[in-house]
């Protein structure tokens, strides 16, 4: 057992590989840092969600697998292409932490480049948990529910997401 | 029991006075949302921690009281002085929710403008647990540690925030 | 005879098509906010106008309808991809209305999910009056000043405004 | 009679001083554009009053005083200590004018250094028609409607705006 | 010999294109500013450097030219598609000049607009002495060296820059 | 003789305080990145230069002292109250370097909280070379010239800069 890491994702929606990468992570550190990352988007193809949306996603899958107290959740906006000023918004809004997960290799460079170590996370079935993929489905009105936590399935309901991911799709002209 | 509260504050830093209102709340609703306010603010005088800090002084706070499966802490950014924007980072950053519960006056008429339901919330001795009072105890290296959780203490010690708000202080001319 | 309309759009140019959509809702509702989106975008190929050119030939045509009096001109900056912070922008930029008029999606699922009452526009020989084809016949050259009303061919000759959409067009390589 | 005008000013309300300043400078020049400044601002102290209830203000103002023919609104939105920024905003959000019009020293500093000439406003009873004051009276539950054109009047009471003054006086211990 | 020239660019890198092209304004001209434009960016494929290091790589270039005695390194942050603003930007971080040296469409029409003179530079073997092309070569592991100052790749390598172009372009899916 | 060494001002204006602190460090350092701070804020009492007034006082001074090879000029934009976020403004705007040179509390604590080593300058007569004492000799009319460079007297009065600072001094109400 490590100590703190840092995990940043999209989360769009939180999927059963986000999920998957996170109880891996924790098999190896005591405590997870989830960030929330392009914290300030929404209702885009990339990002339908917002963050006080997917926080909602991911605390409800948390206390469904009983580890809200091993995980924190934070919230990090982008900077677009400024990138060498990201760093500063994880030092703002995450605490410190020993190690950082991420397969994004762009978060991967910036983090190495200021001096974090950087651990890969194994995909689990990549092709099929991806946001990409399940953003994808919920568009073109088809099953998505069995590649998500219930918990996220239930937070997408409550606010109409399938409806708002289609018209999203729909007015960008994909699908 | 209600619905989903959110509570709005700076918990610059989390003291006993926000413990009891959270329980308070929590008496009355069935769950609530954590607003970090000025969230992009540190190393200020009002505001020496990050949001990062907060987040983990409040999150360790809640595992203590066992209260993490009914609160979920976001993060809120300021929007200084173009506060006819300030409601829309609230639906940025938060899920939705029922009652806003709050005692600062402007966060109450900005979210009753927008239609809000708002709530004030009974004050636990008032001058003792005042984030102000409690900043200004330890620029001046007095006792400060038991007016708030022990989650909160052990983590501004693991960062140096008493050396940190002192200087804070003292660079800006007070004390 | 409604209350007060929103006819949100970029007018780039503000051309026939838009004269008529301002009528038709006039014949439905009291009076207008005209609000000139993207206001802070210019010398861009789908933006090449300043708001303040897009005012004055809005300004000016309305004058020659007689309108002025029945339509206030506003100007609601664009939060690009931050798109739940739009409303702040119309909120802040706009009065109050009752019903708002587009038939732009994202503005229409934006104010959808708001609250706010949502109507089309029926299109006015939609091929031909449409801010892309009028700036497309202006990049190469050809008739575009019946498409539009004299007061905005008026508006663009003034500040040489063929020659700006000519240039700009060239330089990013279309046309 | 000379040619286009501007005007800016804050106009938080508009007073009866700013319209004998409009119909003064009307009397010299054949059109005036009025700039809305600080637009971005509002439920502040100075600024308790949005961009868009401003606008209409004037506009409502300008009807009744047959006016809408001269006088076209536009919103500048401030730059805070950034001023050598602010010309810009003005070029973007104003259309070209030949005589700026203001009785604020730094406006006038920062439009004499861009370029353009610059001409003070005779006072109209300076101290009875004053932003300043008529908040002042309108926080303190005073006589303030006989200071303002009618049609200010009936916007701020549209919006409640006497309470909303008194409030976020009070909230910044003033008066 | 003229006065004061500013001379644009992105120099990304710093490539001995650019550094003919300063010796012929400095043919013409007594002095001239050097903005480094879009000085926020980094880490992107058409913006690998950061500001900082592009100056250190003109710097060091000026230094082996013997030149930095009438050549002056100053920053421009880009204001994206907020191009009106963009003369505002020049202004505050560029003293004032006479003649604007720039080959670049966009920069020509926005000052020429704002009333600068602008003059063209001669392309000094276009093909071979351009950014793009030198950060593909990079990006290829192929021979760039020959193409920038011996002060340009002394920088490019104490930042360990061929590396980094490589990973950037590679997850972009360049190269 | 160490490294390369930064060191961060306001230089409003540049003074012969800052010119000895740099000599005094240029004794102990190969060179020195000099930074000017608060880079987009102007015309303000504590700021009344823009960022490309004061790198050509600095250059012209650089180029009297024979230092331009030792010392080069980079500007560093202000992050405001969002503190934890200014060290990577230093990271995108100036090159890497070993030692950090500052008297400004505030900066001490950001770099050394960033992990840098920071050290202090001797002050040169403090009272009297003093940014804010050489601004209100200005702003009174008084003795200012033997203050400064005679580089940034030159600047000064190129830009009539002592008038534009009895202005804005005279407009907040100071002197």
């Amino acid at each position: 057992m490590n100590g703190r890491a840092f995990y940043i994702g999209r989360f769009q929606p939180f999927h059963l590989g986000h999920l998957n990468a996170l109880k891996w992570i924790l098999s190896r550190e005591k405590e997870v840092i989830i960030g929330i990352g392009s914290a300030q988007q929404s209702f885009e193809p990339k990002n339908p969600f917002t963050a006080g949306e997917r926080a909602l996603m991911i605390w409800e899958a948390l206390k469904q697998e009983n580890l809200l107290e091993r995980a924190l959740i934070v919230m990090v906006p982008d900077t677009y292409s400024e990138h060498s000023k990201w760093i500063c918004n994880i030092r703002t809004y995450a605490p410190t932490f020993d190690t950082a997960y991420t397969n994004d290799e762009l978060s991967r460079l910036l983090l190495e480049e200021a001096g974090y170590q950087v651990s890969p996370i194994p995909f689990f079935d990549r092709e099929k948990y991806s946001g990409t993929s399940i953003r994808l489905l919920m568009a073109r009105g088809m099953q998505w529910r069995d590649l998500v936590p219930q918990a996220t399935a239930k937070v997408i309901d409550a606010i109409n997401g399938e409806q708002r991911v289609q018209r999203i799709y729909r007015l960008h002209g994909i699908v």
